[in-house]
């Protein structure tokens, strides 16, 4: 049989920092293809810093060609302002994967959790101590919305597997 | 003293229906170009709604080349969950201008609603009947959304011109 490859973008998006990151899945193994956060400068009006985002992540799609785009699901906001401010991070990292075609895939912090920690009230710092584990890093990814990003990354290719080879 | 000539493109993001509408300012004149509401199919997955918006709003900026962007500033949602959705929409839009170098301006209701009726406590089919009147329609714009886009490129030209007066 052959061994499934498959190439997934995680993106974590934050009103102040985005995280990104790309895994790699070969079989069961996964490997690590490059992680950042896209911090656009505050003297940058809004509408600027969006763009920024937009064509950072359009720029590591386009380089980078994933299968898929994992996101983390946002039901929760500190208040009202919060929520639109962070919307409008959530909008353009949807767009420039919907623009590349690339599909989008969203799960609950619950579900990323549970994929990664195997219960889904798992600390944060678990986690990224699971995605240091799964990608054999040396130290944790830095800054934490990166580590997010590829947290949201490993939870699709784990979901996508699992509903594989449930199919077979 | 040459007439100044103005175009802009007003937006008013929503989460069901984003209006949009074009207006061109000859000295004191006002001069629809183009209105519409702008509502994706509810069949298609959101990221791909978001596209629609997007690629329609760079279509007409592409082809209309208007100098300014103005959308109403929200504040307000219902609840953390309509405020993280609208604020998907506004991302949007506001990357949609940015990617095409206009330049974005955000007014508060009030301020919509002071240039247009001269108080900022007009309802809403007040300013619909104000920008029947001012761009000489023979009925009030439809849909609302496309009139409250028309609302905010009429605020801007308002403010814009007030301003470049009180600078001579």
């Amino acid at each position: 049989m052959k061994e499934e490859r498959m190439r997934v973008l995680g993106v974590d998006p934050g009103s102040e920092t985005t995280g990104y990151g790309v895994v790699d899945s070969r079989g069961s193994q996964y490997e690590l293809v490059e992680y950042a956060g896209i911090r656009a400068p505050s003297r940058f009006r809004f509408a600027e810093r969006l763009l920024i985002i937009n064509q950072r992540l359009e720029e590591v799609i386009e380089r980078l060609r994933p299968d898929a785009c994992s996101v983390e699901e946002t039901f929760y906001a500190v208040n009202v302002k919060s929520a639109l401010k962070l919307g409008h991070v959530r909008g353009v990292v949807l767009v420039a994967a919907a623009r590349a075609g690339v599909p989008v895939f969203e799960y609950s912090p619950l579900e990323i959790k549970s994929a990664l920690v195997g219960y889904g009230r798992a600390e944060k710092h678990q986690v990224q101590e699971m995605v240091k584990i799964i990608l054999k890093l040396k130290e944790p990814p830095e800054p934490l919305d990166a580590s997010d990003a590829l947290a949201a990354a490993i939870c699709h290719i784990n979901t996508h597997r699992t509903r594989t080879r449930m199919e077979r």
